[in-house]
């Protein structure tokens, strides 16, 4: 095989509940990649469609995570990567993750899969630490793995794929306004009441045994994050209406994605996601801000080739 | 029925990272009690042997538990309880707990059942609260319910049986000196760092998933507490040498049990646990402190009768 295509899928990090450790991959978003094996030794970059991004390696997110892999491996080849970008930078739905995650998947492939999901990771957060200034992989865990992920530990690296209940579906709404990482990341506080961390590490306990369980009701009852929503709410214009329009409309859950702006919201079942999409919809379209919606069965697959 | 003798079991809280909402019921420790029904009405303590308690009703946590369910359930009858009391009152392995849960759930054996487990712990709290001055469920539900428990909020009550696996057995120290619950609580910090936090929910999640899964190499990662431990172990003397024994022993984790001052371990197997329980008993046979040790099986059970 000297070629590959693959679909690297937006994620939501967090899960409400579960800041900096949860994650959920899903199925309708995401980019396309295109990697080639070549002569020449090294790592290029040799198309971006869809978005606006650098060609040079070292200031590529997928060039830099390949090129960590690479350096690692040295394999008796180069390979050059063509990257469609579907998801927008900056919208909270693991935008870069997708291309840290997937330019090494595919390398891995290609070379006959010598390194399992969490060395891939391993490499992908070298990439993640150019576009966000840390090394994280509350996105990368689900876009690599599939499904729920419990981060347990960034270093040493350690990932649970936890069990997705069949009928979750998730909406998605990404108003196009600009929330930067480092604003995000200031308006947390540094110390937290220990009385909100006890509820918030219940909740946390709670999602894991209500996804074990398929328990769709002790979702919704985890599905509440009293730690991060509400600083961040606040740089997200009508997250209020949003998460009530969501709530009425059926929805378990509705939280900020990531460090937002996106927000997302689970569901049981298909018909009630689009329910809540078209609520939530209602709200954003009596503004001036711009948006998109999507639907999406939570994927239990990650990466996959096309 | 007019009479029943019941085991109520002793329990360990907090399970390390899960502070105030995890908890796990012994096996060989444990109070045993008598329930009688009696043409009389009202609640009558009339006989406690094993430990110097008050026998008016309003002043015992027994009395006190069975007072709040016997005046909602009216029922037409009264009931004596005779305590034999083996839980050391302030030992840390849910002493009132027992004492709490027992009485509830006789009567509600000799009433046919009328209340199910999450009624019975909340009426226990009522007692429970006499005994520690605040209405929680971290002991009574492992008593109550058997195994591990999740207590995922206190009011409303919610209450989560969690797996466990087979292999499971408890190691414990209870070394004879006094922790008041008063200064067990003021020593902790009203807020914590959010990193600390993050770090536990990882954990708490981490356990779950663990005992769903039975992974035990999970459950020694997981079993790491970085917000509670630091501040009371300066309360229990040789706390770290007990740990350090414990864990060469090969248990898989070592914290601080409840309050304090006993400590458990945990470890797969009961030869292990039983190896665990020489270790630290090395440690505490050099120093002047009077302490007991026990090894027990994780209760699937919980409060049963005999």
């Amino acid at each position: 095989m000297k070629e590959i295509k693959i679909f690297s899928p937006a994620t939501v990090a967090n899960v409400a509940c579960g800041f900096d450790v949860l994650g959920f991959c899903l199925d309708t978003i995401g980019d396309e990649m295109v990697i080639r094996k070549t002569v020449e030794k090294g790592i290029r970059i040799t198309k971006i469609e869809g978005h606006d991004l650098p060609y040079k390696t070292e200031e590529n997110v997928a060039g830099v995570s390949a090129l960590a892999m690479y350096n690692d491996l040295l394999p008796d080849c180069g390979f050059e990567i063509e990257i469609y970008k579907n998801i927008k930078p900056g919208s909270g739905i693991g935008s870069s993750s997708a291309s840290a995650a997937g330019s090494v998947y595919g390398i891995n492939e290609l070379l006959g899969k010598p390194l399992d999901k969490t060395k891939l990771t391993y490499f992908a957060m070298k990439g993640e630490a150019l576009a966000s200034k840390c090394e994280h992989a509350d996105n990368l865990a689900p876009a690599i793995f599939g499904g729920f992920t419990l981060v347990k530990s960034a270093h040493p690296l350690q990932i649970l794929e936890l069990p997705t209940p069949s009928d979750l579906y998730a909406t998605l709404i990404h108003p196009q306004i600009e929330i930067k990482t480092s604003e995000s990341r200031a308006i947390l506080p540094k110390e937290i009441p220990l009385q909100n961390a006890i509820t918030q590490w219940a909740n946390v306990g709670s999602l894991v045994h209500a996804l074990h369980t398929s328990n769709y009701d002790l979702i919704k009852d985890a599905l509440i994050d009293v730690v991060i929503e509400p600083h961040r709410k606040q740089l997200i214009p009508h997250f209020g209406e949003v998460k009530l329009a969501a709530m009425e409309a059926g929805a378990l859950g509705c939280a900020i994605s990531g460090s937002g702006p996106s927000i997302f919201a689970l569901s049981k079942s298909e018909a009630t996601a689009t329910n809540v999409e078209k609520a939530i919809r209602d709200v954003y379209s009596k503004t001036d801000i711009k948006f998109e919606t999507y639907v999406s069965k939570i994927n239990t697959e990650g990466i996959k080739i096309l």
